[in-house]
């Protein structure tokens, strides 16, 4: 990094990625500036990070009145993602809101820091081109991925196996039986890991390992048959790499986000940071490993699949997904009946081999409309 | 390594590390060729290895009248080591025999695969000095450094703290007061580990541990303070590494010598091999780790104490432990006793600072005979 700053487009700032970032910029102010700020709908907290952190582009879901003036520039998503004032841009973005941007970052050839997943699971191959043809690096910011590429740093040889831990959640060991009763507020309270609603119901499930086997393929260029999910309830662990010796390499760190934005937003080199808790060794006594339940959680098993299939079904997957974890949070279904309705929901998808963004888009908006359609029907 | 096979030559070829060289050479025929055999007294198995693998050099210590032909050149072990013909020296000697072939191999600038620590532990600054000079590559061969090495592969930045574990050897728990009674068979049977005798025993002291810490400080340039041991009786997590921004990299595999002896090989290259023995996730549930108990295990103390001393007290350390080691062994003293010889011959010490090769082995010698008066006078 030498004496250069970074500048940093951070799009969904206000969200808890977002604001994690912020805090790994506040502890290391030499060297990353905050050239772009960009959220949806908590204008109150924007306004905050603007006035602290002073960036020169701005983009808000809601007006700022207040904000309109010559110190700052207005721009979309996508135009503060290729600007060339900006060094890195960290998506931060939840849902589909994420895919426009990235793909314009990764045309700019920018350092792309990934935190949004629908972006690689809907457009892995759209992405990955891109990003071959313009030269940009796309940093993951998963703490998974980041793990894998942390152990994947320096070697030569493709790796032969990733293997991305899981908590669990907090369903860990229920039966079919017991998951059938449980409530939204049950499912918010994940066990190891801070994060916002719909990732923590997808953390429940094990949809969001499926996600994130999807994303190492298209990160890592790995074939499915070489990702492995491995459940780790400690949640230190956060993924490890098999080579092709046999030799295997793990990255540890407490569960906490900065781990793993730190390391991309200093990438290649590390920085040290007081802030971040170093493990304490005199507390670890135990690293525990288990096969995740497929039957009982059979979203990961839908995930995998639909990846495999490739095409427009890994959209099907993440729209369907966010479709019915928006119901179970409003009561309205099962946790149960997640899977249920993503698998009835692939099962009727007529599938679309490489499909451009806008068809993916199309194919959104057809999966969440099918899933409101099989609710309201009897099919449950 | 593309297309060019690397010319090895192993001294100690008939020991254990020499005979798992030897198999990992066997798996990968393409890859390495030896071209130079070294053994002591095993003649019977060092004709054997020389019929398989054709080697060009030979050293015995004993005559080998039946191979004095011209299809071998018999060499000293000096000369085997820094021969032009040879690529990679692999030092799987023991004891105080290994220090003058690899200074020879260090000087001439070859790779060398390092598996006796007494060299490290005993001129630790003369070869690591040797070697910046010549530019030789020491290539750690104990699975400790060889996962440090792993972890640290592609960073930038020098490592914050080291973590070395150790399995806690076949005593681990056992009060002082089971200590006494310990016997020499018991000792030998290490929980996870294959190995000659001595290290055995070392690995049931601690001792081996302590040497291992010294090597660390000496291969990987880092202060004492920031190396650290950490219990571990799977011998699954081979070491770790914690970066300057609290993330970790651990390296983990089956206790098998042949993982770090190949990588050591193949480096920078990862060689694919279907010998070795994969993790199998499906029966790896509980990886445990505690702290050392360095009152019950004096020896690894006073062998950190010995290395942050410096100059000649790590030589007194590893003579005078290999002297209560065989003293033990042939049963004229008890295992508790190890540490307090080590201990009193440490303290009759007149240090010198920078100690050249002919000092060391003068100290050598001191530190061996004063073990020997110590234990005929009624000092313990």
């Amino acid at each position: 990094m030498g004496d250069t700053v970074k500048r940093l487009a951070i799009l969904g700032s206000t969200g808890s990625i977002g604001q994690q970032t912020l805090e790994v910029v506040r502890a290391l102010p030499h060297q990353f500036r905050v050239v772009g700020l960009a959220a949806g709908k908590n204008t109150g907290l924007l306004t905050k990070q603007i006035n602290e952190f002073k960036p020169r582009f701005v983009y808000s879901q809601n007006a700022m009145p207040h904000l309109a003036n010559a110190e700052y520039e207005f721009l979309s998503l996508e135009d503060i993602a290729c600007h060339p004032q900006v060094d890195t841009v960290v998506i931060a973005t939840s849902g589909k809101s994420g895919l426009s941007p990235t793909l314009a970052a990764v045309k700019a050839g920018k350092n792309v820091a990934l935190a949004n997943k629908e972006s690689l699971v809907m457009a892995g191959e759209i992405i990955t081109n891109e990003a071959k043809l313009s030269a940009a690096r796309i940093l993951p910011v998963d703490s998974e991925h980041s793990a894998i590429w942390q152990c994947l740093n320096g070697e030569r040889q493709p790796a032969a196996q990733l293997i991305l831990t899981a908590s669990g959640g907090p369903f860990r060991h229920y039966s079919p039986a017991q998951l059938k009763g449980v409530t939204a507020k049950q499912a918010l309270k994940h066990p190891t890991w801070q994060m916002g609603r719909k990732l923590t119901i997808d953390s429940a499930t094990l949809m969001n390992k499926g996600f994130e086997v999807i994303e190492a393929r298209w990160l890592f260029d790995m074939p499915f048959a070489r990702i492995k999910v491995l459940i780790h309830p400690q949640s230190i662990v956060h993924s490890m790499v098999e080579f092709i010796d046999g030799s295997t390499k793990a990255q540890l760190s407490y569960p906490d986000m900065r781990f793993p934005i730190q390391y991309a937003l200093s990438y290649p080199e590390r920085l040290s940071s007081s802030q971040l808790p170093k493990l304490d060794w005199n507390r670890i006594n135990n690293l525990t490993f288990e096969q995740p339940d497929l039957d009982t959680f059979p979203c990961l098993k839908l995930a995998v699949e639909a990846g495999e299939k490739g095409g427009s079904y890994p959209t099907v997957l993440c729209a369907a997904d966010e479709a019915a974890v928006e119901l179970f949070l409003s009561e309205r279904i099962k946790f149960i009946d997640i899977p249920k309705l993503v698998e009835q929901t692939l099962e009727q998808h007529q599938a679309i081999a490489h499909p451009t963004l806008e068809e993916i888009i199309a194919v959104d908006a057809w999966a969440r409309e099918k899933v409101m359609q099989l609710t309201t029907g009897d099919n449950l």
